[in-house]
């Protein structure tokens, strides 16, 4: 089952490689990750999506509080969460599909970004469900390039994962 | 100046601890790495945003490709590419705050993702400077959270960063 962990994390060199080798090192299946800045540019926050039963994230979860410069690591249920990520598709497409696409881009709430002789290019906010779906749809077109930032997460209502 | 590097790598244990790790070793500062699945799922792709001259950048893109696992490393010009990224913000927000916030909302074509009675949740994407502002208009009404994913970006037109 897919769980997503919310790290925050002191913004000192080398913290990004330490919190990535422990997942490789123990052999965990990082689906994706990604890292942005908070509020306070002291700290970021790494965000992580991996499969895993519900034993191992405990364990995870502990050997990552366990790291130099670890603030907190939270996990965010899907129930009382946001987890979406940003994607953009770059798909082969002349005149034809252009507007064939442009009708199922409306269907998915697709933002049309960049648009070529031969190619189009979208960008979408999603969960993965909806992206994949959306992939699959774009597959006769041919897909010449797929870029997503890997997902991130907030907690619904007042929670926070914050220092 | 801020650039962007899109590398591939093939998808094996490590390589986003070893990509990382040889960015900290050399001391570059990166500001934010995102890393998703392709279209293939033996490889990945990591978007790295980072500050830096042209021979630095230079040096670094040669050093990366050097490393296993790395198939390729492109630089992403922000003139031939698209840079965005994905961001959470939480705000505190009672009934009053709530409808002012939403007209700001619709300027910036921001979503509201989450409303609780004291809580605001919105999702944007877009470049780094039109979420720093956006943040900045947020910043009267107290923001609980920040979530960034990093840049993520696709070269416009028919380039491809692909195996």
């Amino acid at each position: 089952m897919r769980h997503v962990l919310s790290v925050l994390v002191e913004n000192n060199s080398g913290v990004l490689s330490r919190v990535a080798g422990l997942f490789s090192r123990r052999g965990y299946n990082i689906d994706s990750l990604s890292v942005g800045v908070t509020g306070d540019p002291g700290y970021s926050r790494i965000t992580v999506s991996l499969q895993g039963d519900e034993r191992i994230i405990e364990q995870i979860t502990k050997q990552v509080k366990k790291l130099v410069d670890v603030v907190d690591v939270v996990e965010l249920p899907p129930e009382r969460a946001v987890l979406r990520e940003l994607c953009f598709i770059k798909v082969g497409a002349d005149a034809k599909a252009r507007s064939e696409i442009f009708n199922i881009a409306t269907v998915f709430r697709v933002n049309i970004i960049d648009v070529s002789p031969t190619t189009l290019t979208v960008e979408m906010t999603g969960d993965q469900a909806k992206i994949d779906a959306f992939i699959e749809l774009m597959q006769p077109y041919g897909i010449m390039e797929i870029v997503r930032t890997g997902l991130a997460g907030i907690a619904r209502g007042h929670d926070t994962v914050s220092i």
